[in-house]
């Protein structure tokens, strides 16, 4: 194992949190928030000074990463990167427990927005920046900024790209993998511009627009009011609205649009699978809250927003969706568990195991019938390995225990009842945000013990990285010579 | 396909049918029942007479049987079983809705035990008989009964054997396929026997301990009393504990015991984890409901009986487990999915299958630590042919799909919550019984409208037959020539 590379990757990975946390830091300043702007610095000198210092001391002898280095470099990072980042919450005071602010941190880093606060608005503009900007920087994954950022990246570092980047198969999308990771920060940086001219037009505040650019971009879902995004107009939710659907579309497809080549890009089955879903998910809520709301265009608008928020794990809300009935519901929670596109910044299985599994189930009954019957599966105008099928086949399994693990642990906790156990389980483990009963959009993660707030931590990370670069880290196996 | 063939098979299943009816016909004379003997005469009638006349009209030019004869024949046969053998409780006028009178034989049939009846204890003993008898014939499954009392079973019949047998691979035991079946029954039959004698020792009536061998024999649970097994005494409940386990282990293993091959026997992978689920879980509840109960005696039994029930999906209860805490609540909820051994009278996804998940998975993290390592499954002392792991994790998708899309279904009835919802199309589609909330083992299925009856009886047969018979079944390109 390649220990001084993961060591110095780690180091380089704090360097840039060092970086990023400058940006809050200049919001305290605006806005006069001496604590805040302190806390912040602190942070930022403590993440430079670990980063440098990891950097100069392990200096690689040899270029060489497999993929284990690459699952222990994305663990490693993303552990320490949520503790780093949670500092300047604590030191500040606007979330005095560290618990509370590594939840609040990996919720932000890993784009799943479930909150402890019990008083948003409370909270100083730095503080929100941060929050905001964690699901920004999370998205599309720190790691593949400080590949895009840094000189000499090797091309071995796509096992880095491929243990934080989710979905079945990552490749590259230009033939240098420096270049793919460039090209895939300048599409993500114009796509979250557009998104906050479109909000400054509609009348939102300049600090609002980047809060809720962020939050969208990311699919994370952190606003800055109570009532999440239930208070602006409904041209802001229309926006919001197509964007978390955009932000949910494997990347690969705006690639293949900016080089022209549309043809390819209408023809991604995971796609029109997505757009089937909304569609289709959209009508059954719509249909389901019929009459709840003023108008046909409120009923819509309400049931387009809060299926787009859940089916690409945003977790934003313009209505309290945990009085509506069981089915829209239960729509939802499916929603939840289904996720956006792979290469995207979405959560949750992704559309395109969903695909592949369908695909898989259709060849097994053929079999079943024929069983000499001898058929390869095409995804996407490639032919499917065996390899790649039994994966995602494997993932779900996976997929499915740590679910359940992780559901019965939070059950343990005193807080709580059964519905708000699951959804809370299903919305961190999928990186969505709001559950449903007692983490309902209008609640909060606040009331869970401290215990449980580290194991749905623990959840999140497990499912923004999906599950195997963490579950290789903590194997005792893995760190034998 | 081989329609003759399909015929005369299902026509012979009626005829056993109109056989099995007789029993309960006896005990409604026994206990001078007018009005359920006609009912019951009345529906032995309609068997015998429609089974005979497929039987005599469609006679099989070839015993050639594939595995699409074997998916009809099994489908066609547990369905028209249903709709039959519901007939005498609507004719009787015992349960006047003939849906719900379906959805109690389908329940019956598929060893559910989830009932409509608010007043079981109202029933006439003719009724009773047949809707735990139900249990005993769906248990072993009807169509190993008819192979094991016709001459002229065909070898190919094992198609048929695989289409109704649970679990991952269905073998034969014996060279002679007519030979396995008759064994199994030996077995099945022996053990029931020894169980009414151990419950008659207990003190509990003959009538009582008939249905109860048949409950606990068939891992049913419909029983005689409004409280199940509460008010029988801790002996009564220990015995039933023990055998609601010892039904839950594959038959297969009994087979073993019997031609003295121990060795073999105790080596069983799959055995053994069960074991250490059931015993795990115990453990778990016992500490989760520590307190609640006056004796540490009264706790353990009450852990323990509820697990053993839960995991063999029997579902016949000594205490509202409705009423405990939420872990143990979660532990219940995961064994219903878990279910007990291939190969036995349990249902759910089956332990087999979850021992091949975990070293599936365990292989799969290998494979991405060391591509080229090249490792074979190993299961039961076999070599697992890639074929059947792909099997497997196809099930899990499957089966997953099905419950997702059946908990959709029954969320659209306007009783209930999300735990009602949740854990009733649980405990339907993995045939256990009772859930929890609106569906809890003192509640039951009444108030749900006859739609969402249909859609959990069809869960329950579609958890039964493990999915793929119906799905090919119902499927038009299958009737296509």
């Amino acid at each position: 194992m390649n220990r001084r590379m993961i060591l110095n990757t780690v180091g380089k990975m704090l360097l840039a949190e060092g970086l990023f946390l400058l940006l809050p830091a200049l919001t305290a300043l605006i806005y006069g928030e001496a604590k805040g702007l302190i806390a912040l610095l602190i942070t930022v000198g403590i993440a430079l000074l670990s980063g440098g210092m990891m950097c100069g001391l392990a200096k690689p002898k040899s270029a060489v990463i497999y993929a284990k280095e690459g699952f222990f470099i994305v663990s490693a990072s993303w552990i320490l990167l949520s503790l780093v980042g949670a500092l300047p919450f604590t030191i500040s005071g606007e979330i005095p427990n560290y618990i509370d602010a590594v939840f609040e941190t990996v919720s932000g880093l890993t784009t799943t927005g479930a909150s402890i606060l019990t008083d948003v608005e409370a909270m100083s503009h730095g503080m929100l920046f941060w929050r905001s900007f964690t699901h920004w920087i999370g998205g599309m994954g720190v790691l593949v900024f400080v590949m895009a950022i840094l000189p000499n990246v090797s091309e071995r570092s796509i096992h880095i790209l491929r243990a934080e980047a989710p979905g079945p198969v990552v490749g590259k999308l230009v033939p240098r993998l420096k270049d793919t990771a460039r090209l895939l920060y300048v599409i993500y940086i114009a796509l979250t511009a557009l998104l906050t001219v479109l909000l400054l037009a509609g009348g939102m505040s300049p600090f609002d627009s980047l809060i809720h650019a962020f939050g969208t971009a990311g699919t994370g879902g952190f606003g800055v009011r109570a009532d999440s995004i239930a208070s602006y107009s409904p041209y802001l939710q229309w926006v919001i609205t197509v964007f978390m659907l955009i932000f949910g579309v494997n990347f690969n497809l705006y690639y293949l649009i900016l080089v022209r080549r549309f043809k390819t890009a209408l023809k991604s089955s995971e796609f029109w699978a997505y757009v089937t879903i909304v569609l289709l998910a959209t009508g059954g809520v719509a249909v389901s809250i019929w009459g709840q709301y003023g108008s046909a265009e409120e009923t819509v608008r309400h049931a387009a927003f809060q299926v787009s928020s859940i089916v690409t794990t945003t977790g934003f809300a313009t209505t309290d969706f945990n009085l509506w009935p069981q089915f829209a519901k239960g729509i939802l929670l499916l929603l939840m568990f289904i996720g956006g596109c792979a290469g995207a910044t979405a959560g949750g299985f992704k559309v395109s195991r969903i695909v592949i599994l369908f695909k898989q189930i259709r060849r097994e009954l053929q079999k079943m019938l024929h069983p000499r019957s001898v058929k390869t599966l095409r995804f996407e105008g490639h032919q499917l390995e065996e390899q790649t099928t039994r994966g995602v086949l494997s993932y779900l399994a996976l997929y499915l225990i740590c679910f359940l693990v992780i559901f019965l642990f939070v059950s343990a906790d005193s807080f709580g009842d059964f519905e708000t156990h699951f959804s809370s389980t299903a919305s961190c483990f999928n990186n969505v945000g709001p559950g449903f009963a007692g983490v309902g959009p209008t609640a909060n993660f606040a009331s869970y013990s401290l215990l449980s707030k580290l194991v749905l931590s623990a959840g999140m990370l497990l499912g923004r990285l999906e599950i195997i670069p963490l579950l290789i880290f903590f194997s005792p196996s893995s760190w034998k010579k």
